[in-house]
């Protein structure tokens, strides 16, 4: 079985949420928060995390807020289609440091597929500049 | 934009739904039907696909409809963690063609993830053997 990590109020998306921590953010509402990723893997790879669910991974997420979280996938993902003109777009979440899970606050990658630029790995490189992301987290915000 | 694609009554999934072609299934309740991935990318690899939507990508499925996937998604994915013992398990979903895309009814991978063993390409190699599956699927629908 995956093996469950105690939610930590001190992660970095926890810190986000309470504005301890800076984002590049695309929006949000009642039930999520929508912000650039800063290690992208595609030109507009965003993530969409919960505010007020305290879970670490879709085993300990009440489902109420799964679909909060869900709508806002959706949202934010036709938003990207619509703005950055990707070829295809992938929606991916990760549950456990084995699949890939580095941040223990559940969240969804929406990653934009363009037609000959392959997708970059996961968490890996250099940051990207938050000029650059600012700015394309407004497109994406414009076609909300 | 991703090119979107009009609904095909005929998609493999859409026959798979109708009884038209044969499936191993793990559950299905009114909204979703839960069945193993024939080119598995991992031993236990399955597919979630809503029942009822006529839809192909996350941008054109009612977001009443894909909470009831979601919950489905959920639901299978605890199964498979709790039965098959994974170390991680990946929920993918694609979106066009240039995404990985290759059946156009809009469905969620549940891939589990294991320590030391690689997720297998997506869509490749040779099918699974179908008695095979089924155990796996009977294991899974057992932790339900």
């Amino acid at each position: 079985m995956t093996k469950r990590i105690k939610y930590d109020p001190d992660n970095i998306f926890a810190k986000i949420l309470r504005g301890d921590m800076p984002c590049v953010k695309i929006c949000e509402d009642d039930d999520i928060l929508a912000f650039m990723d800063i290690f992208p893997q595609s030109k507009g790879h965003s993530l969409v995390i919960p505010k007020r669910a305290k879970a670490t991974m879709i085993f300990d997420i009440d489902p109420d807020e799964l679909s909060g979280l869900t709508l806002g996938v959706q949202k934010v993902a036709k938003a990207i289609d619509k703005a950055l003109e990707p070829d295809g777009v992938r929606i991916v979440q990760f549950n456990g440091s084995e699949s890939g899970q580095t941040i223990f606050h559940i969240h969804f990658h929406i990653i934009p597929v363009y037609a000959g630029a392959p997708v970059r790995p996961h968490a890996g490189g250099a940051p990207a500049d938050t000029a650059v992301l600012t700015e394309i987290a407004a497109k994406i915000a414009a076609a909300l």
